[in-house]
């Protein structure tokens, strides 16, 4: 069906019908839902009639092929005109097979093992009948305290754009219409929604437009760039104006300035919540704002359902508003080929072959090894088979592991630590305990641990938060493990054996008390199902870590916000002519993070040399080609993330003291040495200025090459 | 002296001698200075000459009427066209007679003993030679990491806008050419220094333009309105661009919209510091940037000095931009009278008399007790004179309690605590021990101090931050006491005797381990001269405390920034219909401060009746008139703090949960009842929107009435 036969369909379709096309509502509403029936009064309560949800456009959160036939096949059977139904749900990090949280894959820095990831959870997806995942969510984080910085890849808008890109090409492929182990992509939460104050979610943001420009931004571009279909708002402002009802961000900038073709989801209830906000005084205004902004479907509440009608009648909106909405959800539709096969991948057979396949569990398995990141290790690591080891702690036996939005994932499909270790020694190698829950504990918990801490060579000690203390509206005001838990190291500490802890948590926590006590520190995230396997692969060297955080750990929650692209200031620090007071800083903690961006550690030793920059300037014509050679100069096969950063020694506005601008993660055996090669162009010197021009400025420039954000090699060039 | 005059001395002035004038050093650079000579390896350094020196416009921090008339004579002997030098200096909170810090000044919320205060200071400064102040300082701040909140009269734009025209009109007077006991004010720092991010002085400063003209601007055009002759620089970035070559910021606003033509001063060095800043690439640029922005004079560095010619001659610049700064410097001099009295008020023998003299420190004592906050009361102060008081803490004699920022304030002179008491009650009814020091103590002094408890029917614990830990580059990371001092508190309470805590401090502290081991406490800021008899003052009920907190207490530094003037958001956790997680908050905490905004406990109580508006709706020509009944309730008489806050429930973008547009402090004696009455206006409606007009929206309003942001009894009302 091309585009003018969309249109045609559109003027048969009554006023009614393409409201509630505009309309997205949960499973229970719809008949042939496991829950039908349950929602009457929840839908006289919203003021919809039956009539309005059998011409509903999309419906939120169905999964499994077997009901989604059911809704479809029924919706069809009253929808005078057989306009299918959309399915959506929210399939973040895996729809069964659940991989790491977000920002664990971040901290992966294997772009192509995430593709890989997103793939398999469109495939999981798509043959349960899901036609829309509200994912990649690529909000920039620099906040701890905000619980949903699990969510994300991460601090850094470069990084988080190679991410943004590679989900998108994993969950759409490159044929969405007749690849059908593809769902669409809905990059996520359009914009700026990392940045609350606070870190209190749904919080008031406050930035410049060029500051958001900047650093903000990018990522949601990326995934647009890279085909994402659809777009879902912020619960925040964005300069005063929730991101749900804001013209200048929506219709302005993502519509005309980016060109953006697809559907506009509201995040849950959002477009209502214009009236809490107070940029409405009704729900009929609400509706008016949002659809104004740009906003396509609203989800789960009913401001376009209770008010487009009137607005239409009362000239307050153009019909053709509601016409181009209605088009762009056809139009997707469209392009997943629903018109033709309403059910398209809803596969009941197929479901049950590769759901949670082998293949797929594989896959999870190598990301949660690669997204774990060794933050410490005093030679303990990896450990030896004929050592006995204390398993201790609230993770020791957890499947509280698979971290937030793993909404199919099952928890008793996940591996625990425990059940990984006995994969690789026997029972009488291994002592377990708890030792304490995660934020509460008993003496006997604790007399037990120490028993078994006792019995052991080493010990390894599973610690962290459980998966709702984090997450959305998982914000948090301190950002150290819970007290019961650094008792028990501390209690552990004092029976001066080695000590390894293994993290679960879904945002940077301040480790005092953690990497003061022990001897290895591993930062596993929420690794996911394979959890447990990942983690004894890693401490058993069977994989060797190659994870580097993709945001940095904080000196102290005093001490956020915390990342590496900071400005210079007037008065560094660090300056070779600074006063010991009068430079900003604390008066009582460092500056610096306890762990930065980009640090990891592996069990061997690489050595980065005979860094060559092609020239020491650029054009915007000729590029730089920055050639050098990484040799693993130790003992075991191990992966390296190789990072190139650049300053811009002077710009229009302040710049950055460092800016990602390219890695590449290399493989190399014990011994052997490759050549790796970025390619800096002038494009990649670009930012924005004063007036929102994005451009490079002639001028001097540092280079920085290395492993982390600060350790680095450097070497100055210039553009002309 | 008039305009044209000025500018015909301007001609005869060779470009040398303009660039001069543009120049501030500190005293020690000139003859006649008791440092002279002290300068010639840093003169050297900064690469100026003697003549250069000679032909300087201004004098940084040199005082005492002798050494500023001796340095202004030998300055007059060699300058060629005669022109005298100015004299400026941090006179900030009190010149040798020290008040409390601007933090506690704003607790008072008595405008007129504020203002009072800045007219001492400028007396005593004015007798001692100096020409202009380094104040108000009117930064908006809410983050008590930020060392520099002790300067600021707190977290509001409308109290801070108060505050700035009293100290403007208490520094200037009406008639400052011939008042000689006034000295020129200069408001700082221009602009939104008091956000930076994390708290670490100098640092970034993100906001849009829209919120810095809603909540920064305010102040800094209020004392500009009440006539401020200066305005300093700030440190930070606005927007990317330092706001020292802030073209945008000074020459668009400041001098274009605003029409100031008064002289623009750097912060100390902030000209060079466009350099490390990264948006100049050396001192000239830096130098081009600084007076393009309409900065008129550098202070302490010398880009203007070796840059400026070389720009002209090379027709970077033209002359008359130098021109035009010079003529305001001139105009200065000229308004200041300095061309007829170049030692204006310097006056050895009244110096000698005024200063420090019983009627200003009686008024610092008196602004000391108004500035105190009482936060809690449990029926045990005020203090009886027959108990016996066990005076314990590092505060107990401590005479560091004057403050950052009190340059020639003398510890020496300070009444401590202890002093304080003594003149109240014998030494037999008093047990003093220090306990600890602030940082540090020994088990010796513990034992004492308990020992002392033991002894005393009652135990004040005077407990706090020594100066150093607030004030410039005074960041902190921690915003609790010293560990040391939470020990100290948690023995004594162990004895289970009834405990006031008296604390002195810059920075609103996390008051865990202190309100909740204690009876009673009061923050007593940094005091002043006068600390421990205002303290004593208060302790013993010869005064009522009557401060409200000008900025909010937080629960914990992982709440900041926490401020009373937040917006609703989308999901506010105190909806009637509000889900028990998924809505704005904290999972370990509250939202709101340990201590609101506004809030200060009395000795007596107050009934606050009759609330009556005019009208239910006020328009632009006809405002609301809201009288209500105040009542003494109890039995000692006291002052009340009246305060009016108006919410505006829909605008074009999110409005404040509440705003402060009035306030009264009303003194009543005990059964004594006053009518209070309010004005408010369509202008007190008017907000930024999004286009940057600054206008009101018809509609609904609620406002509310109390004695803190949140005990309030509210009424709606419509603007139409």
């Amino acid at each position: 069906m091309d585009k003018e036969l969309l249109k045609n369909l559109i003027k048969q379709m009554t006023i009614d019908e393409k409201i509630a096309q505009l309309m997205q509502l949960a499973t229970p509403f719809f008949k042939g839902s496991s829950h039908e029936g349950q929602i009457t009064g929840p839908m006289e309560k919203l003021g919809i009639t039956n009539y309005m949800v059998q011409n509903t456009g999309s419906v939120l959160g169905a999964s499994g092929a077997k009901e989604i036939r059911k809704i479809q096949e029924e919706h069809l059977k009253e929808n005078r005109l057989g306009i299918p139904l959309l399915f959506m749900s929210d399939v973040v990090h895996g729809y069964k097979t659940i991989f790491p949280v977000p920002l664990a894959i971040g901290s992966s820095w294997d772009v192509n093992l995430a593709k890989k990831s997103a793939e398999i959870a469109a495939r999981e997806a798509a043959v349960s009948g899901i036609h829309v995942t509200f994912a990649p969510m690529v909000d920039l984080v620099r906040d701890p305290r905000w619980g949903r910085v699990m969510e994300s890849t991460g601090e850094d808008s470069y990084l988080n754009s190679e991410f943004a890109r590679a989900q998108v090409q994993g969950f759409q492929g490159t044929d969405l219409t007749n690849d059908l182990d593809r769902v669409a992509a809905c990059v996520k939460h359009f914009a700026a929604y990392g940045a609350p104050e606070g870190g209190r979610d749904y919080n008031t943001v406050n930035m410049s437009e060029r500051q958001m420009r900047e650093s903000y931004l990018p990522a949601y571009k990326a995934a647009l760039d890279a085909g994402s279909e659809l777009v879902m708002t912020a619960f925040n402002t964005v300069d005063g104006i929730p991101a749900t009802g804001n013209k200048k961000l929506m219709r302005d900038l993502l519509r005309d300035e980016w060109n953006f073709d697809g559907v506009v989801i509201s995040d849950w209830g959002a477009v209502k919540e214009l009236i809490p906000h107070g940029v409405a005084k009704d729900a009929t205004e609400a509706a008016r704002k949002a659809i104004e902004a740009g906003v396509d479907i609203e989800m789960m509440t009913t401001c376009y359902a209770n008010g487009l009608r009137s607005l239409v009648e009362n000239s307050e909106i153009e019909e053709s508003i509601l016409d181009e909405a209605v088009l762009r959800i056809l139009q997707l539709k469209q392009k997943l080929g629903l018109f033709e096969n309403p059910y398209r991948g809803a596969d009941v057979k197929r479901e049950q072959e590769i759901v949670m396949c082998g293949q797929h569990r594989q896959i999870a398995r190598e990301l949660a090894a690669k997204s774990s990141v060794l933050l410490k290790n005093e030679g303990i690591l990896p450990l030896k088979k004929n050592q006995t080891v204390g398993l201790i702690g609230p993770f020791a036996e957890s499947n509280d592991i698979l971290g937030q939005w793993s909404w199919l994932g099952a928890k008793d499909d996940a591996v625990t630590v425990r059940q990984g270790l006995h994969k690789k020694v026997t029972n009488t190698k291994l002592k377990v305990a708890k030792g304490c829950g995660v934020e509460a504990g008993t003496e006997a918990e604790l007399e037990e641990a120490l028993e078994a801490a006792k019995q052991s060579d080493v010990i390894v000690l599973a610690l962290g938060e459980d998966s709702e203390m984090s997450g959305e509206a998982g914000s948090r005001s301190v950002i150290q493990l819970p007290e019961v838990q650094l008792k028990l190291i501390e209690k552990i500490h004092e029976l001066d054996k080695p000590i390894i802890v293994v993290l679960f948590n879904g945002r940077p926590l301040d480790l005092h008390g953690v990497f003061d006590k022990s001897n290895a520190v591993l930062e596993a995230w929420f690794p996911g199902t394979e959890g447990g396997n990942a983690i004894a692969d890693l401490l058993y060297g069977d994989v060797n870590p190659s994870g580097k955080l993709a945001m940095s750990i904080p000196y102290s929650v005093g001490q956020v916000p915390v990342y590496y692209n900071y400005f210079n200031t007037g008065r560094p620090k660090d300056a070779h002519d600074a006063q010991i007071r009068y430079v900003s800083q604390y008066l009582d903690i460092p500056n610096e993070p306890l762990y930065p961006f980009g640090f990891g550690l592996s069990y061997t030793t690489f050595s980065l040399r005979d860094i060559r920059p092609s020239s020491n300037t650029l054009t915007a014509e000729q590029g730089l080609t920055i050639s050098m050679i990484l040799e693993n100069t130790g003992d075991v096969a191990g992966e390296e993330v190789v990072q190139l950063y650049v300053q811009d020694l002077v710009g229009e506005v302040v710049r950055p003291v460092k800016e990602l601008k390219g890695f590449k993660k290399v493989f190399l055996q014990p011994g052997e040495a490759k050549e790796v090669v970025f390619e800096l162009a002038e494009d990649a010197l670009r930012y924005h200025h004063t007036d929102l021009q994005f451009k490079s400025d002639k001028g001097e420039f540092i280079a920085y090459i290395g492993n982390s954000c600060n350790n680095v090699t450097s070497f100055p060039f210039e553009l002309n």
